[in-house]
């Protein structure tokens, strides 16, 4: 059972170049199981969510993630905290795939989050906001462990590699969890 | 004292043309009381917030609400929910007008929230979410009324005025609290 494929769509909440979030996703990518695919999706080039844009012919960058996500098994997001929540930029990514209410292609799919941050509480009041959204969206979030990277700046390399082996084991484990609770709830 | 100016920016968390919460500041711009001043803030042209633009020269929209947040006494939202959260186009001003930790334009100022909403529940879960996002920018969100318009296509009329007349009062109590909490503040 935990060799059947898996297909994840993956999105990073911060569009800085430098960011620690990428660099943790592209832990994942390296830690990822075997029978697991992980797609990064972009989210800079969407329009703002607006309602009037939400139609059969909705703007481009929209339909290909929408696709992406039609496409995986499950969602993989790694993300900052702004102001003790989401960042604007994933919630308006997040308010595009959930459309349209009923027929979102992220529900009945799995979720994990991961987020690093260079203080003491590595997203925390971050995740709690963004699992209340993905419930209400119909997902299943993975709930053990949480991915709570603090203090970055010491457990990254100058080149952005994940070096702190706990980190790295707790990513790993995240996505087995993923891959795990995916294939469980095919059945 | 409570005829004392108070200078308030406002900020709709949907774009759609024919939003209730939109029709909602209107009814807001009619009923505020003679002393208060509100300019309504464009956020739909606001670039996704990424650090690497969070320079001294920030992108013109950026720095227009900005301004218009520094020259203002408080913050007054009407926003929808949207997957049980803040709107990612309004957590992505709110995002923005934070910025620099520290010396966002915010900090000490006030707030109120409003949401209209079709369903039953009026936005509780966003202006939730909304409430600790605010008070982590370092502004005092007035608490009292809970304006949370709920079945609005029975509280609005067909050219989108605020016709039921709790919802009004409930609006003028509103802003009467921001202007007083705005002035007592300022002692």
């Amino acid at each position: 059972m935990m060799s059947e494929p898996v297909n994840v769509l993956a999105l990073v909440g911060s569009l800085r170049r430098g960011s620690y979030n990428r660099a943790l996703l592209n832990a994942a990518l390296e830690l990822a199981p075997d029978h697991m695919t992980i797609v990064t999706g972009m989210i800079a080039d969407l329009p703002h969510y607006n309602a009037d844009l939400d139609t059969d012919d909705k703007p481009e960058p929209v339909e290909r993630l929408r696709a992406h996500m039609a496409q995986a098994d499950a969602l993989l997001i790694a993300s900052p905290e702004y102001n003790h929540g989401i960042p604007g930029v994933l919630k308006n990514a997040i308010d595009w795939l959930s459309r349209p209410a009923g027929r979102s292609p992220m529900t009945g799919k799995t979720a994990a989050i991961m987020g690093a941050a260079t203080g003491m509480w590595g997203t925390i009041r971050m995740q709690s906001h963004l699992r209340r959204v993905l419930e209400s969206t119909g997902m299943m979030v993975v709930n053990k462990p949480r991915v709570l990277v603090n203090k970055a700046r010491t457990r990254f390399d100058e080149s952005g590699t994940l070096t702190d082996e706990d980190t790295r084991q707790f990513v790993q484990l995240l996505l087995e969890n993923l891959a795990d609770l995916t294939i469980r709830l095919r059945r």
